[in-house]
C-alpha cells in the first residue's frame, strides 16, 4: 500500500465524513449548475491529500471534537477553487487526466463556481467558531492569490531566479498544505511546538510537492494525467529551467529567450529544451532540492507525539517525491 | 447637495478612515501588480455606497467602537472582487466611464487579484472577533456567487419569469447591501427587532438600485457610465425585457428569439427592441417596481431610533431610483 494509501485507511471513517459534507455544502439550491461544475473536480479521485493532512494533525495531537471534518472540507474546497480558478489562468486543457471545466463550460462558470467554493469555505470554517483557524485559513487565502500573482509577473522572465521561484511556490502551493497542517493541531488545543511543528512541516511538504510538480513536466511519471512539457509550451519558468538559465552560454541564452520570453516556439524546441537540461545536469538538481524538502518536512515532526500518524505523515514526505522515482 | 453626498459629509472622517485602510490592506509585499490592477477601481471615485451603509447602520445604533471601519473596508472589498470577477464574466468594456480591469491587464489578474481582494475582506473581518459578523458576510458571498451563477443559466433563456430575476437581483446586489446594513447593526449590539430592519432597509434598497441599474440601461442617464443597450447587446434578459416579452406577440416572440436566445443581431435591432419595450409600457412599469422598492426601504426604516442618520438613508432609497428621473 502507498503512503496516501496508508493514510486513507487509517482515517476511513474520517474521511468518509469529510466527503459526505463536501457534497451536502458543494449543493446549491438556487443554481444547480455549480455541483455539476464541481462534481468531475471534487468527485475527480482527487487523492484528498490537503483534508487528510488536517485530520492526520488533529487526530495526531489527540483532538476529540468533530470540527476537523468542517477544517478537511474547509481546506478541500478552497485547493478546489484554486483548481477552477487556475483552469481560467492557465488556459490548460488537462486536469487530473479529465477535460477542465473550463472545456466543459466556460470561463465565466470556472470563476463563479470558483467564487461559490470560497464562500463555501468559509462559511464552513466560520462554524468551527475557532477565531484562531480563521486568522490562520484568510491569512493563507491572500498568500495563494499573492503567490499566484507573483506567478504571472514573474513566469515569463528570465531573470526569475531560485528565490522568487520558492516565494511563488511557498504561495500558490505550500501556504495550503502549511495551513492545512496548523489548523489541525489549532482545533486540537495542542501546544505552541506542535502546531509550528505541523505548520514546518506543511511548509516543507508543500514546496517538495510542487518542486515534484515542475519535474515531472520534463520527465513524466505514471499516472500524472500530465503531458510532457505543458509548463515549457506556457512558457513557465519552473525550477529546473531557472536552473538550466542560470548555466546557459550566449547560444543557450538566446534560445530561452526565443521560446520562453518571446514565446516563439517551433517543431523540436522541447527535446533541445530537455537535451540542454540534460546537459547542465538540472533536473537532476531539482530532484536533489525536492529530496532535500522531503528531508526537512519529515525532520520537523520530531516535536510530534510518537503515533503511528507521526509516521504516515513522514512518509507523505517521501511520497510525494517519490512519484518521480 | 445630492442624498450620498449629504451622507459622505455626515460620515466625513470615517470614511476618510475607510479609504487609508482600503489602501494599506489592498497592497502587496510579495506582488505589486495587485495594486496597480485594483487603484484604478478602488479609486476610481466609485461612491462607497455600501461602506457608507455599514458605517451609518453602526451609528444610528449608538455603535462607539472602531470595527465598522473594518467592517466597511471588508464591503468595498467584497463589491470591487466581484466587480473584477464580473469584468470576466461579462466582457464588459467600460466600468464606471474607465476601461475594465482585463483589458487594462488581462482575465488572469482579474481572477487573481479579486481572489486577493476577497482573502483581505476575509482577514478584515476576521479582525473584529465577531463570530456572528463573520456568519453574515460569509452566507452574504455564497448568495451573491449562486446569484451570479443562476445570472449564468437564466439571462438569455425567453423563459426567465419576473421571480427568477428577482432571485439574480437578490444574489448578485442585494446580499451584500442587506449585510452591509446588517453588520453594522450586529456590530453595534443593537436589538434583534433593529437588525432586521437594517436588512431588510438593504435588501429592499439593493433590489431598487438594480431595478433602477437594468432601467438605465435602456434609458441612458447623466454620468453613468453605461452604454444604452450594454445589456441587449449582452443579451441579458433584465426586467425591462421580460415584461416586454411576456406581452409580446407572436411576431415580437420571434424577435426576442432571434436576438436573445440566438444571439443573432443586426443593426437596427436596437432600436426596434427600444420600441417595443415602449409599446407595450415595459420602462413605465419597470420604473413603477423600482419606486416601490424605494418605498419599502425606506418603510423599513420605522423601527430605528429618530437620527438624521436615519433620514438620510431614507433619501437614499429614493436617490437610487431617482437617478433616472
Amino acid at each position: 500500500m502507498r503512503p496516501h494509501e496508508a493514510l486513507a485507511a487509517f482515517l476511513e471513517g474520517e474521511l468518509a465524513e469529510v466527503n459526505r459534507l463536501i457534497r451536502v455544502r458543494m449543493s446549491s439550491e438556487h443554481a444547480p449548475r455549480i455541483p455539476e461544475v464541481t462534481a468531475h473536480l471534487v468527485e475527480a479521485g482527487g487523492k484528498r491529500l490537503r483534508p487528510m493532512l488536517t485530520l492526520a494533525a488533529a487526530r495526531l495531537c489527540g483532538y476529540g471534537g468533530g470540527y476537523h471534518i468542517h477544517l478537511a472540507a474547509t481546506v478541500e474546497f478552497i485547493h478546489t477553487a484554486t483548481l477552477l480558478h487556475d483552469d481560467v489562468v492557465d488556459e490548460s486543457t488537462q486536469r487530473r487526466g479529465r477535460p477542465t471545466a473550463n472545456l466543459l463550460w466556460d470561463n465565466k462558470s470556472s470563476v463563479l463556481v470558483g467564487d461559490y467554493l470560497f464562500a463555501r469555505s468559509f462559511q464552513l470554517m466560520t462554524e468551527t467558531g475557532n477565531m484562531r483557524v480563521l486568522g490562520i485559513l484568510s491569512d493563507a487565502s491572500a498568500t495563494i492569490a499573492e503567490g499566484e500573482v507573483l506567478q504571472l509577473t514573474a513566469a515569463q522572465d528570465l531573470a526569475t531566479g531560485e528565490e522568487t521561484y520558492l516565494k511563488v511556490v511557498r504561495g500558490k502551493t505550500a501556504a495550503l498544505f502549511a495551513a492545512a497542517c496548523e489548523v489541525g493541531g489549532v482545533i486540537a488545543g495542542a501546544e505552541e511546538a506542535q502546531v509550528r511543528a505541523l505548520r514546518d512541516y506543511g511548509d516543507a511538504l508543500g514546496i517538495a510537492f510542487q518542486i515534484a510538480d515542475d519535474l515531472l513536466d520534463y520527465r513524466g511519471g505514471a499516472a500524472t494525467g500530465k503531458n510532457i512539457g505543458d509548463d515549457f509550451r506556457e512558457r513557465k519558468l519552473t525550477l529546473p529551467l531557472i536552473k538550466a538559465v542560470a548555466r546557459a552560454d550566449g547560444e543557450e541564452r538566446a534560445f530561452w529567450e526565443r521560446v520562453i520570453e518571446k514565446g516563439c516556439q517551433q517543431e523540436g524546441d522541447l527535446d533541445h529544451a530537455l537535451a540542454l537540461l540534460t546537459r547542465h545536469g538540472a533536473l537532476e538538481a531539482t530532484r536533489r532540492d525536492a529530496l532535500d524538502w522531503a528531508a526537512r518536512a519529515r525532520a520537523a515532526l520530531a516535536p510530534l507525539p510518537e503515533h503511528p500518524l507521526r509516521d504516515m505523515l513522514g512518509d507523505i514526505a517521501d511520497y510525494v517525491v517519490a512519484r518521480f522515482a
